[in-house]
């Protein structure tokens, strides 16, 4: 079978490049003649000039009467002016004709003694007062708006009001996207081993649909050849443009390329740019045909790489420009020299400066393009970034957005997520000491903390204090939440306490070092004379309690630490260890915070007391208190 | 007649608050279940959680081989191991089950001496290596996105991979628009003096679609209460939210406040807002029933103050917030103590600050919507801005494409809208004496200036050296254009020379002082022994060459001196006085930066001259050329 792993590695600038060098003269945009009624969001093709003046007469500005002023000459408080209808006024509403011999208007708020007939006036009229001159607002051939610009919604009122009765705009584009691969499904109960919910063709319709193109999604294509090659002259035919979405990388099914080349020309086939590598540009038929990355972060970045510039410039549109803030990163960001990076990242702002901090980098993680506030673009050629550099930040949110944005790092709970939904909170999930950590270098307002101390069994105040030995801090009270052991649903391995994990027949499943959850762990084995060797699992590692309970759901092992709620959500049997203090360290100044004051204003809410009902294993004890670390809790 | 003069004058923020807590009790937001697939920009009516993990499985990260860990042990350059197919190892493509005993995977390229059958490896593979463990990506019962989240193609893509079929959104809600008013006419061949255009409604629509409702424009309803009050019980029937457009003040044949008083309630009738005023909150059967002004200016201020804030509301919008930047103002801006006042504004990026130039005030003046890049808040009790005065504007624009726009304040020509079609340029008309000033203020990266001098009968470069004594200047060589009368088609008055103008049949149409065109008028006069005083009409100012135009053709004046191309533009009789010298005053390091570069290739492209060609009365010679002032010209 013929395998296409020999895909280039050409800079992503000059894929894009050569790529457009060779579409521009077969690809045209083409230009439809719409009502102005529905032009909202369309791209003009050509300048819009107004067909009339408006006003088209001279109108009344206001409602009054219609005066010829030189007739009003001379009216005062003392000598007021009485004048007759029909001969030296007429009553007009705003917008009415200001005909001869009329040439002025007079307010009807300043007309006195209204009586039939006739009015008094007691101050003159200039010319032209309170008249709308033809062409105040448009003048006839005026233009109105330029071409390749986005119709708003006050460009159809002022083409309307200038006669503009229909537009010529960029015709949208239609966008064929084929998702290719036996493996995917789109009816969720096929859902089972092997299978995968087909999802990135709705983010590329999405995309596209943003963009101002017209998209059409295909069926899932499996991986045969003439299936594929059917579908892909299909999507040819009926479309602008066409997106296969995987296919492109060197698996023994990836037809794509191989089509492409014969049914057209593949122009590039691998690019340096991580995720997005395996992207394949081609032209059918005169036709872009992008193959794009399966990964759902590969496939989006490279479709924000080569796709979007070519809908872009199909749909007419100027907005190529990005907004980008600086901001410093949080920590070490290595990156290879072979390729240009895109990292997504979470931007906090904390103490007047913006702070990014990666996600996860990982191409299958859809969830970090759900919370990414930026992208961050490191070049080929560099090893990557330093910790606290400053870097430039394309944003993902409006910037007031993230300065509204509470910053949250440190140990994780579910509360954490229910919290985000009462109120704009980014989390970062470090564990306890992550977020002592990152409180020291100011890069969050609330670091989540659950330690305890080994020596005086106390929570997370003697931690603050070793670390934070010039004060200034507080914590903010948070939860009492149940911990225990997450076993699967009846129990089969009978785990009961700390000795049950050094049992020849049990897999533990740990958390990371610095996480609350470890430091429980490692106190109880301390206290109970365990030895950490003799836990088979104690060295596997993972970040949330989510990740222990569906270690142990899935059955890679049998028992793991973890809360309450998280193994209420995935319907584990959850053997108590005992409560534990979830606090929020904070700067004492950050009280004053607003954003620090919503969430406290939360924390005592009853909302939030419904919610941890629900979730089970919490306890609500003076949450929201300020304890000064230092002093007494409690004070 | 029953007149509704007497409207109240209301704070706005105290005015919504009234309404708002009249409205909460009442209003209900409506939740639909919608396909995820069809919930592009909806909003979510609650978090969203995952109901499968994704992967579900322990899933294939490559295109490679699945093997056990363990019997990879020791493989290296020196001594490969050679693996069956079937039993030690399976071929795999990305996204493939790992099933046991597998639990890992080696890179297709890793690969070596593939045989039937067989394949040689030459390094060990470690557990879990290349292998998405289930929930990777999505852990079953997360939260994708919060409630209230306007739902972006990403999160589509998130929902579907953790098998969320169905979201519940906010329903769009309904919006009626009814315009009122007899002048009204939709039907642009039926446009005559007295009539209007109706607009308004379809910028309300637009907006309201914008802002994530359903709207639904009803056609113009006449100035009768029984029909009027008979469409607004249609229309509170048929939506969630009615919106009434003009009728709200104080003219013969207002009903609108008397309507809604009689079915509901007229909580507020008159607010502190220029423009904006006459708005009228009213609640009919529980829904928000809000007259807006007529005018159009003061329809969309009023319609983003009252009536976004009620759609965002409805929709469950948490985009309530704008962005603001700091700009300094380029010239006062007196407000009344009365209202608070809404100043759109254009805004430049000049020599690293933001500068705010007001668009015209005028109530009836969409253009100024349509040209603003931003809008200014005057409190209440203010006197107003002073001049250079740092405020803070409401961004309309994002904020690069603004610092990307060439700034050109001064004089006004025709060209300047052709070369603002080709590249992003804002152009402010004060006259070429007003753009020397506003260079000396630094408010402008070029100035159009085309100022005679009356001794040497030279243009524009004696000007700049008395203005610009130290020097630092350049004029960049614009074109030669066509001065000349401005007259009725056939010229039934034989105008012929400046002698003309001071007949006594003819009325004549200035232009304001400090504009070019006003200095080669008084040039002329005075040439010839001609005094301001007989010329009737002398002191009527226009402030555009359109603007001039559009008196000769309504009949207003007799004639005008202005540019060919906008005689022609209205169809007017031109008589030429002769060619002038249209400049571009800029500073000297200007000609480096990016925007002045741009602009200064379009002179020079062949797509300008077809341009001015098209548009007759220019004639190019040298244009784009730099001449350094305090040197001969051309050098």
């Amino acid at each position: 079978m013929k395998r296409n792993i020999y895909i280039s590695n050409m800079d992503d600038s000059k894929a894009m490049q050569i790529y457009m060098e060779k579409l521009i003269p077969n690809v045209k945009a083409s230009m439809q003649e719409i009502s102005t009624y529905d032009a909202l969001g369309m791209i003009t093709w050509e300048p819009v000039y107004a067909n009339e003046s408006s006003p088209c007469y001279n109108a009344s500005a206001m409602d009054g009467i219609a005066v010829v002023s030189k007739n009003t000459k001379g009216a005062t408080d003392t000598s007021p002016k009485v004048l007759e209808e029909g001969e030296d006024f007429e009553y007009v509403n705003t917008g009415n004709s200001i005909k001869e011999p009329y040439d002025s208007v007079i307010m009807i708020e300043d007309v006195v003694n209204e009586s039939k007939g006739s009015v008094t006036i007691i101050a003159p009229s200039h010319p032209w007062q309170h008249v709308r001159p033809i062409g105040e607002d448009i003048v006839k051939g005026e233009m109105i708006v330029p071409s390749r610009h986005k119709i708003r919604p006050v460009d159809i009122g002022a083409m309307l009001s200038g006669a503009v009765g229909t537009v010529k705009s960029y015709k949208r584009p239609s966008i064929g996207i084929i998702p290719t691969g036996s493996e995917l499904i789109e009816d969720f109960s096929k859902l089972e081993e092997g299978k995968i919910i087909e999802s990135n063709s709705s983010i590329f319709k999405g995309r596209a649909e943003e963009l101002g193109a017209a998209a059409r999604r295909y069926p899932p294509c499996s991986d045969e050849y003439e299936a594929l090659r059917h579908k892909i002259e299909q999507g040819v035919r009926e479309n602008d443009m066409l997106i296969i979405n995987a296919g492109s990388s060197a698996g023994t099914k990836d037809y794509t390329a191989a089509i492409i080349d014969e049914l057209g020309e593949v122009v590039v086939h691998g690019v340096a740019l991580k995720p997005g590598k395996p992207t394949i540009l081609g032209i059918i038929g005169g036709k872009p045909v992008i193959g794009l990355p399966g990964y759902p972060v590969s496939a989006f970045i490279a479709f924000e790489r080569f796709v979007s510039p070519i809908i872009h410039w199909m749909t007419g549109s100027n907005e190529t420009e990005y907004e980008f803030i600086d901001a410093n990163v949080s920590k070490r960001i290595p990156s290879s020299l072979k390729h240009k990076e895109i990292v997504r990242v979470n931007l906090g702002y904390v103490g007047e400066r913006f702070i990014a901090t990666p996600l996860t980098r990982g191409a299958g993680v859809t969830m970090s393009l759900v919370k990414a506030d930026g992208m961050l673009e490191i070049p080929r050629n560099s090893e990557g970034v330093e910790a606290g550099e400053k870097v430039s930040i394309r944003l993902l949110k409006p910037i007031c957005e993230i300065k509204n944005t509470l910053v949250s790092i440190g140990s994780h709970d579910v509360i954490m997520d229910e919290i985000s939904d009462i109120m704009s909170m980014s989390s970062g999930h470090v564990g306890s000491m992550g977020g002592i950590m990152a409180m020291k270098r100011g890069e969050c307002h609330i670091a989540p903390i659950h330690l305890l101390d080994e020596e005086s069994g106390e929570y997370n105040v003697s931690y603050v204090k070793r670390f934070f030995p010039d004060g200034g801090k507080v914590l903010i009270r948070g939860v009492k939440r149940l911990q225990g052991f997450m076993v699967k649903k009846g129990n089969p391995k009978g785990v009961k306490s700390f000795k049950d994990l050094s049992r020849d027949d049990i897999v533990f499943v740990n958390r990371q070092r610095g996480a609350g959850t470890r430091v429980l762990l490692d106190y109880n084995l301390n206290k109970e004379g365990i030895s950490a060797e003799d836990i088979s699992g104690y060295t596997r590692e993972m970040t949330t309690h989510m990740a222990v309970a569906i270690a142990v759901k899935s059955g890679s092992a049998d028992a793991g630490i973890g809360i309450c709620s998280a193994a209420h959500a995935l319907g584990l049997e959850f053997i108590p260890i005992g409560y534990e203090h979830y606090d929020f360290l904070a700067e004492q100044e950050a009280v004053n915070d607003s954003r620090v004051r919503e969430f406290i204003r939360i924390l005592k809410s009853q909302e939030f007391e419904d919610r941890l009902q629900s979730l089970g294993g919490y306890k609500i004890e003076d949450s929201g208190s300020i304890i000064r670390v230092g002093e007494q809790i409690g004070e």
